[in-house]
């Protein structure tokens, strides 16, 4: 499997607005808006809602944490074999709000890798996505934890988190394609993004709690593919 | 919601046996049993097949895991919003497999009560059986941890820890139903636990890599009704 | 080792000030306070400041957590058995800032008492403390966290967690000890808290951050004092 | 703070032999041996004995763990400051036995450079060595975690995890040390780990249980100080 870019990441976490029945609606959006733009968008959807998007709708479903454990005797766990089967097509790992133990984050690519599935690597700072670029994720995805949930996005605020992220991946020479998120509000937001060099944006609030989600992210859309050079 | 006893809680852990689609199998067949006996039959699914069985199936399907966390900013959280959302019914809770702190116990507990959900407290100790009875749980799972997956049962090997917690829970005067789980093997091990005074079982391997699940089910159904009294 | 009541735990946290040469400071002033008003006066320290302070004054040293791990390959945790060689004569567990698992607070009261070491289980609702009080810890201390660092008492706040929780611990019939915590800033809130039942109280910054610590102190014993009531 | 190699780490871990008054003796012990043949032995103590160990004996006394946590409102958490104020000259961190978030390492490695203390990350495969050399702790750790303990050391039973492991280092011009653990018995395991490469040990059992530490730890040194080349 894999993702074309520019790729917008619809993060649902646990929103009332984005669990269940709504999250079917919600995604059903997202599809539509994919569909007349051309932009590659995914939604990260809760364990219990991605057998039900992955039979809704055709965009990628990845969820939004996996465990490093293999199928057995784990009660309470999510597996890569469970996401699979549910029909999600990779996961998100290490989210600032869901951290996760390096040994673990090292195991948990492995073993997506193995399946065929997409592992997008949250991280907080330039070294940390130095660091876990050396595990050679799908994707990195790099928010500044102090700016989840406020509206003030990365790419205003601390472009140089993204900039310089870019910079040392490439002296690293590990072709990870970067993404950001934290504070994406607007179609300005995913414009600056996209010209500081990164593939794809990750989002929750503005889309998730949007009185309408589809212009929204049209608008997005749209900001994206003007401003994205392969 | 309450169930009837006596209860068979079928804990489908992340075997590949009991995922995806296969589970959507055990599930029929479990469904089947249950209606061939009338014997309470329930299924913990992983998260990801909670929406996909309690749409195949009526048996409850209880999560084998929820967080403390209300709907929100969380992600890679299971929620019982979610879970319900999905169709299931309830959770285990604290499976020695997934511990919790003592004051997520408490939190998610009251979470359950005010959707009206059912919480199967798992706990490995008389002592944290009472404990954890405190909070009033609807059942409470006893097992003894260094018992689960050997074949070698509670009921036969370690009586004591179940008619320990019963006596104790009486003096307390909380009425909290027990059930008992731990290398649960065959007919034999739930005559004997539901003779131990418990409302029902919880097992695992046994009927999730049967050979023919049904009819081990089947004589556990049916040894669970002879010895069970009100 | 029992200690006599009314008593003030001093939680030295982990704040610069109560660390290392800093903490022999303090804890040679709060000796001084018990000397001089015969109130029992505990210090809860880091672990790495255990032995120095018990090598140094002679008022009750506790540790501020504890694992539930026995000695052996277990590198990186504190074990009940080196705490005592450390010269601790017991420890906080379950503090709001360093919770436990429910099995875990179960296992390290059984190991303290084997060892002879204090008990002081934090716990931050009634219903928590009651289910804790099952393990017969020395003492609860009930801390409401929302109040943690607040300079508002609990005594004054919430007075109702407090006597809510004496209620049920005397309907329990289990004799333990309730401290209380949180907020706890002048002889006022220890009047308070002590007329409302408890045997003692928690507190951190009005001592560790005070300008005169001796008087600080001096004024809460007398009001701990003058209220007491066996 | 530098270590000149060859370098030997004694992790006491948290056997009883190896705790108080018994780390004592064996801290001495190990200071004799160092002495008597100048190979720099280190000692990773628990943080309720390095107070005691920084004051008793001159080689470095490192933390076994230590949080992320700055000072402040964290009962129960060990401080980078705690142990400098302790005596200690750094610690190990994200050991097998107590792993650590991998934003937590490089937030750990930075407090660590800020306060001139010593980080000896532990790691457990080519590729986690290889991600967290990207913070250039002081010194990498290598130990297959299934065979701490075993008797069985890496040197023989898997050469590869540590030539691979310094041979990407190499690659990716990080100079970062790397030192080895996991079953070291004797001078002949020191021998091989040290021809493969490596700048030093660390070793619990072998010395922490000997009948004859003094011995056993002059071996060890000597075959270090044979094979090792600047």
């Amino acid at each position: 499997m894999r993702l074309k870019p520019p790729i917008i990441i619809l993060n649902f976490k646990t929103h009332k607005e984005s669990t269940g029945q709504q999250a079917e609606r919600l995604a059903m959006i997202a599809e539509d808006v994919s569909k007349d733009t051309g932009v590659t968008v995914a939604i990260a959807a809760q364990p219990t809602d991605i057998f039900r998007l992955s039979n809704k709708v055709k965009i990628p479903i990845l969820a939004q944490h996996v465990d490093a454990e293999e199928p057995g005797n784990h009660t309470g766990h999510i597996t890569v074999h469970a996401i699979k089967e549910a029909g999600g097509v990779g996961t998100l790992l290490n989210h600032s709000e869901k951290k996760l133990l390096l040994n673990d984050i090292s195991k948990i690519i492995s073993m997506l890798k193995a399946e065929g599935m997409l592992s997008v690597l949250c991280t907080d700072t330039p070294s940390t996505s130095i660091s876990g670029a050396i595990f050679k994720p799908d994707f990195l995805a790099v928010e500044a934890p102090e700016l989840i949930g406020t509206g003030i996005s990365v790419s205003k605020a601390k472009p140089e988190i993204i900039t310089k992220t870019i910079e040392l991946i490439r002296k690293l020479s590990v072709n990870v394609p970067v993404l950001c998120g934290a504070g994406i509000t607007d179609e300005t937001d995913v414009s600056k993004a996209i010209k500081l060099g990164v593939d794809g944006v990750l989002l929750t609030t503005a889309f998730v709690k949007a009185n309408d989600p589809y212009n929204v992210l049209l608008s997005m859309c749209h900001a994206a593919l003007e401003h994205y050079k392969k």
